[in-house]
């Protein structure tokens, strides 16, 4: 269904130079694992929606569409510059760093647009607005990626890496799933959602970065040690690996066993399958 | 009213990386004209709205945000690589590529939270944030550049002209024009403004053209003769410096008579004002 909205909402054809569009459905669709769409239906439905067409799956795409834009701009030579994404040669090899910037400029603009399509009331669109905007502004996604640019190659501090993957990541992922709860109109999960949402959020970018270290390049899509040898911020910088993996283990325990015992298992059963797919998984 | 606005909003001191903060501000406070916020204020009295605090300014504001994020992106090496904006040096110059990004990219993520922000109806704001996305979004702002980066070089042709004008800046400013009138809820002047709002728009962008190439570099803030040197797509190069500015005086004409028989003098008298400063303006 995420494919769908994202291919119905940004064709091939459609307004605009088609330049840009080619730019950027290529990043678009190089790929993706989808988990804040996923995240954001998954948390509406658990909560009691009941029409994931008209109420969650325009600000579920939109959330994707947000992530690829932040994609696109970490990879670029004056940020990131990693050559190679979902297997595929970075946007900016392919298009040109201008067309890249602009690429990943518009597709959060749009991102805007689709996030208040649908059926919802409009202050739910608005609350849930809000949310998002705390989520990637000044002091979320925005603000982690500065750091992370800023401290690269000063060696790790446990204060930075807190403060990079609770905002580049982690804040992120928790307002993919709280964003469905609101949609939802559920407010009694919306609090238990933050709470799962933090702890998977946190345990997604410390297994990413254990990928980095020890993952496989072919299921990865891009080359392995290439944070971990520029001194980037991360946790198996600071702890190692194992100490990593047991970590990301424990957090989702602790997300387990508050979805258990604050939603039931008998309806929290697929953020419980999600929430271990994310310390299992091998890409 | 718009520089407390914005100082309100994006203070020294506040949540996030400072250096992401101070290379926001930096150009923000670097002195521009304000053209987009007064437009949508003046829009919105003219129309009749008496409450400028709590239902125009946090927009009129946000357009500025909006307006600063493109000029830091669009002065990217990768881009028109520009070295001076507003007679200082640009972003990148100042903070880094890498920096400029996030800082383009934040302030547009923040503009989204301060436009959402105020007293007006719910769906007054929706409608509003529509308005404002078409304007940016991949036919709008976001579309002029990409083209306007797409043909430098390649010599002018009219078609290419009139798209990269009307999107890259016309819409704009017709839209901050329109969402003040939205703003007021005055359904009989919002299409009158998108009327007036094209024509200062294109007379906006021709007259920037025309200083490009005769503009005095002290007053402007940058250097002249620097587009049109690049072979960049433009009124001047196209049709002459004499016959632009006619073009421009007649476009503000059109303005000026719409405003005058459609709102009336004893209303319109401040957009006439501002439409024939469009025109006369040396900076």
């Amino acid at each position: 269904m995420v494919e769908e909205e994202l291919d119905r909402f940004l064709p091939e054809e459609g307004p605009g130079p088609e330049i840009l569009r080619k730019a950027m459905r290529y990043t678009l669709f190089a790929g993706g694992k989808r988990l804040r769409p996923i995240l954001a239906i998954m948390g509406y439905e658990v909560a009691g929606g009941e029409n994931v067409r008209q109420e969650i799956l325009p600000q579920a795409a939109a959330l994707e569409l947000i992530h690829t834009f932040t994609l696109i701009h970490d990879d670029l030579p004056a940020m990131d510059d990693d050559d190679m994404r979902r297997g595929k040669p970075s946007n900016h090899k392919v298009f040109g760093e201008g067309i890249a910037v602009l690429a990943g400029d518009t597709l959060l603009v749009e991102a805007f647009r689709l996030f208040i399509q649908g059926l919802l009331p409009h202050d739910v669109k608005l609350r849930m607005l809000n949310e998002l905007i705390d989520a990637i502004g000044v002091d979320g996604v925005m603000g982690g990626q500065a750091l992370d640019l800023l401290y690269e190659g000063k060696g790790p501090s446990p204060e930075i890496v807190d403060y990079i993957h609770s905002r580049k990541t982690g804040g992120f992922i928790r307002a993919s799933l709280t964003i469905g709860g609101m949609a939802a109109q559920n407010e009694r999960l919306i609090p238990v959602y933050r709470e799962i949402g933090d702890l998977i959020g946190l345990a997604f970018q410390i297994t990413d970065d254990v990928l980095d270290v020890v993952g496989d390049e072919k299921v990865l899509g891009k080359p392995v040690k290439h944070d971990s040898e520029r001194g980037k911020s991360t946790y198996p910088a600071l702890y190692g690996v194992e100490e990593s993996r047991k970590k990301a283990r424990e957090l989702v325990d602790r997300a387990i066993e508050i979805a258990h015992y604050q939603i039931g298992p008998e309806l929290a059963w697929p953020i419980i399958e999600l929430a271990k797919f994310i310390v299992e998984r091998s890409y």
